[in-house]
């Protein structure tokens, strides 16, 4: 038996399964500080005999094996996890292996062995909600260099009719700061979900999202690139984002079909809980 | 006995040399039609016993080992090597492995096997010359997924002094639109060998080659980068160029010491054959 845990700014999904993927048990716990938080964790987890534990996490964390803070998180805005060593915990309670990444290098593991970019050995998964952020799997591996990624900073073009200032605490105007979810609805006075017949909100959007793509597909010529988060769920972005991303690109490197090339999460929601899973049985191969 | 082919857009660079990547004999040759080039080349490598060949060619080529057109050239604005087999000529003609990829991508292998990213399993190596292109190192492997990358084409913020209209063929005012050699000298009316008394160039250059750098890193994290290339010669950018990341990234990520993080090729102009090299060494290695 495996534990997983997919740990987001508001809630923490954990669930036991098993190496083929498949969830067995799963309950949410509010993401609150972690002496509240991470005891409900243990609780559950008490319940069974597990192998390994695999656990996808908000970033920015560390994930460099060689740093003496590895397994904590970082630089976070929620003050009550800046620094907190949840590997360490983890594997002093269990004593077990425990697989850590981000939460999106997590989905992007979920998609690629059991969702939409099943029996390939690269995808790019790419989270837009709350925040942006994006995982890879390059040449079968999880992406990581220095640290792990943080696609959702990186700078964009204006679109010619967009005011706003941006909402990144770090950069004002980056990606995340014109395109997320909070900056839809302080850009425009209501969230997402109520703007669905305006459609130059989703002008605006799919604009931002194609350029950030073709970003990406340039330096790391995914195999498939999945869209997943909340602002996604407006299928309408779609045909828009394909429609920019062919005019940004100007037929300079051949893709697929784009609708069989940028797709929505095989595995629906349930991609980053199920590549926490594959997290796990990772660190149980490696620690065999 | 190894042969190495650094091909570019002005003149072949070909090699033969040992598996510790020591060139023992080197010649040029200009870049005119496969059938004038080729002959020579072949020629030069029938002085040799050879175990492989590898050859880092100016893109884009097809690299995907699937492909019916792998190993070929495919949409080169030169023209007369457009489609042109080159891995299956030099198959034919030595009847040994042959090792292929982009020319910045056998640099990159070059600055991570023997030069500025020796010891490390990750770097991206720029170059900014008559174009811009990078080639980069990822967990050891040589960065790859539907196809190389093409990150010379990313879209940048204008500087807020910058009229000029840009110069690629394909995006206008891209990163290599922008900021590469012909750009230059269109925009300021001078080679930049001959605007080095001019603060103004140097800053608008750091300016986008430090807006390209906070892509990369924040998409691919490498471990170290090196920026190579004619441009790169001008080494009054480099504090331009750090300048401005600092800025753009706003403590974002942490970076290592910038001056020892961006650095100049620590194989100078041979990375690329080095690279060449050591393509041909995995080419061996692959058929052995």
């Amino acid at each position: 038996m495996l534990g997983a845990i997919e740990a987001g700014g508001t809630k923490f999904v954990c669930a036991v399964g098993d190496k083929t993927g498949k969830i067995i048990e799963r309950i949410q716990i509010p993401t609150t500080v972690p002496e509240e938080t991470m005891p409900q964790v243990i609780d559950f987890f008490n319940g069974y005999q597990l192998e390994a534990i695999g656990v996808g996490f908000f970033g920015p964390i560390d994930v460099n094996m060689e740093s003496p803070s590895y397994g904590s998180i970082t630089s976070t805005p929620k003050t009550g996890w800046r620094d907190y060593p949840i590997v360490k915990t983890l594997a002093e309670e269990f004593g077990v292996p425990i697989g850590f990444n981000t939460d999106v290098n997590a989905a992007a593991l979920g998609e690629v062995t059991h969702g939409a970019a099943k029996g390939l050995d690269s995808c790019l998964y790419i989270t837009i909600g709350t925040g942006i952020g994006a995982g890879a799997i390059v040449q079968g591996n999880l992406l990581q260099g220095l640290s792990h990624p943080e696609m959702g900073h990186i700078l964009v073009r204006r679109h010619p009719q967009d005011e706003y200032q941006g909402k990144c605490p770090y950069h004002g105007d980056c990606l995340e700061g014109l395109a997320a979810g909070p900056a839809i609805e302080d850009r425009w006075g209501a969230k997402g979900i109520d703007l669905v017949d305006k459609p130059e909100v989703w002008d605006m959007q799919g604009y931002y999202i194609a350029q950030a793509l073709m970003q990406y597909v340039l330096i790391l010529s995914p195999k498939k690139i999945i869209l997943g988060g909340g602002v996604m769920h407006q299928k309408q972005l779609f045909p828009t984002i394909y429609k920019y991303l062919n005019e940004f690109l100007a037929g300079y490197v051949s893709l697929p079909e784009l609708s069989d090339y940028i797709v929505s999460p095989g595995l629906g929601d349930h991609a980053g809980i199920t590549g926490s899973l594959m997290l796990a049985k990772q660190a149980l191969q490696e620690n065999n």
